[in-house]
């Protein structure tokens, strides 16, 4: 019984469709931490990941990486594109963000970040930023604190799935607090990912028993002494969650 | 990058040998809590146990399902058999189980369980067992709190590998102190195995994470509404946890 796969757990419908582009991995990959092209690549198959985030710097300050060099490594066609504003600390950078990424990579499906300057999402800021983009045309994903209150309303603003942060960026500390993110996970009726603060598989795993559609992972991969090898690492403890809540509710999925 | 197996992540040599007898899967499963003999072989293919652990009731309370139906429903004699003492509530009782066990079943490799009368490991019971029974040439893997002195001391008294508890038996509260788990594991130079307390894969993710050899889970398998599924979920954390940790280590392991 060993060899479990993906669509072993999780099935092969994706878990989100926007038009005619879907996600059906349960793992999203931020990439925006790395310098080596070569890593990008492994880490995305070790993996399994089929989305992959890009950004746009504003300001010309970071390295133009992801949006060359990344080429050469790993067939990018096989991939959903989508486009963070990670980098943005106002929603009006973030919209801007947005914008230039549509305008210069034709991407409109928005991981949507607005964060104070304490790195914590901005709720207020993401609703104003989520609010203006979808008016705009673009799909968006976005990152808040799981507050069951503000959920809802990006749920109703029209937004196609809700980023839950687990415990802050880059702290590893895993689900601060389960109980708000499973609230908002059985509030919403849109897919939820859960992202920020995983610094472990188990917090992985943690967050699929809860019931998330997917989990969002980038420092402790990016950080590892071995990258590629605790993409792995994570990939199997989104099949060991995923295995873990099927156990627990019975029937046959 | 699918399908890691655990040969992939733990190589192939055993984590410990007595005698003829190798234990190379680090996945234990307790079987005592069944009642159905198909559901066994089911949990320990799942989990691809390769240790098989019975005992015997001296009061005759229980069924004796464990030394007789389990036979048509897995092939046993591919399964390194061990005892346990987990019914145990005093050192007399233990070591009258282990004799037991040896004369009836020839089993002579005991994993040691005295406990106290709130289920919890008696260190100083385990201590005086284990010492009569390693006299009587029994082999003894014990299970106690994670205190530095009581491991220490029942390594120096000639134990082949120490068992620690995480939390209560049934609490599903993980590792209750995961600094003196990772206390325990770095003083010892015999193998460690982390046992109770284990309520999602997670946990044995965090095991694992801090060095454990190899994991003993029970009552979370037993007790799930689908326990073969559960299996596969509580291995796929076992993969999850030794590649994180080999991840976090660099090298080639």
């Amino acid at each position: 019984m060993n060899g479990v796969s993906h669509q072993d757990v999780f099935g092969a419908d994706p878990w989100l469709t926007i038009g005619d582009r879907s996600f059906t991995s349960r793992l999203l990959l931020g990439v925006e931490q790395y310098t080596n092209p070569q890593i990008i690549g492994q880490v995305l198959r070790a993996a399994s990941a089929d989305v992959f985030i890009t950004t746009y710097d504003l300001d010309n300050t970071r390295s133009s990486l992801l949006l060359s060099d990344v080429d050469g490594e790993i067939d990018l066609s096989r991939y959903t594109w989508i486009g963070t504003t990670s980098f943005a600390r106002s929603p009006e950078a973030a919209v801007e963000t947005a914008v230039q990424l549509r305008d210069k990579l034709d991407l409109d499906i928005i991981k949507l970040d607005v964060r104070s300057s304490d790195n914590l999402p901005d709720a207020e800021g993401t609703i104003l930023a989520a609010k203006q983009l979808i008016g705009g045309g673009f799909t968006i994903l976005p990152l808040v604190l799981p507050d069951v209150t503000t959920v809802l309303a990006l749920q109703e603003l029209g937004c196609v799935a809700v980023r839950l942060m687990g415990s802050p960026v880059g702290a590893h500390r895993g689900l601060a607090d389960p109980t708000a993110v499973k609230d908002c996970i059985d509030a919403l009726t849109i897919p939820s990912v859960v992202e920020g603060g995983i610094g472990s598989p188990a917090h992985v795993v943690q967050a699929m028993e809860l019931g998330a559609d997917a989990v969002l992972v980038n420092t402790m991969i990016a950080k590892a002494e071995q990258p590629a090898v605790m993409a792995q690492a994570v990939y199997q403890g989104l099949l060991a969650g995923g295995l873990a809540a099927r156990a627990r509710n019975g029937g046959t999925h």
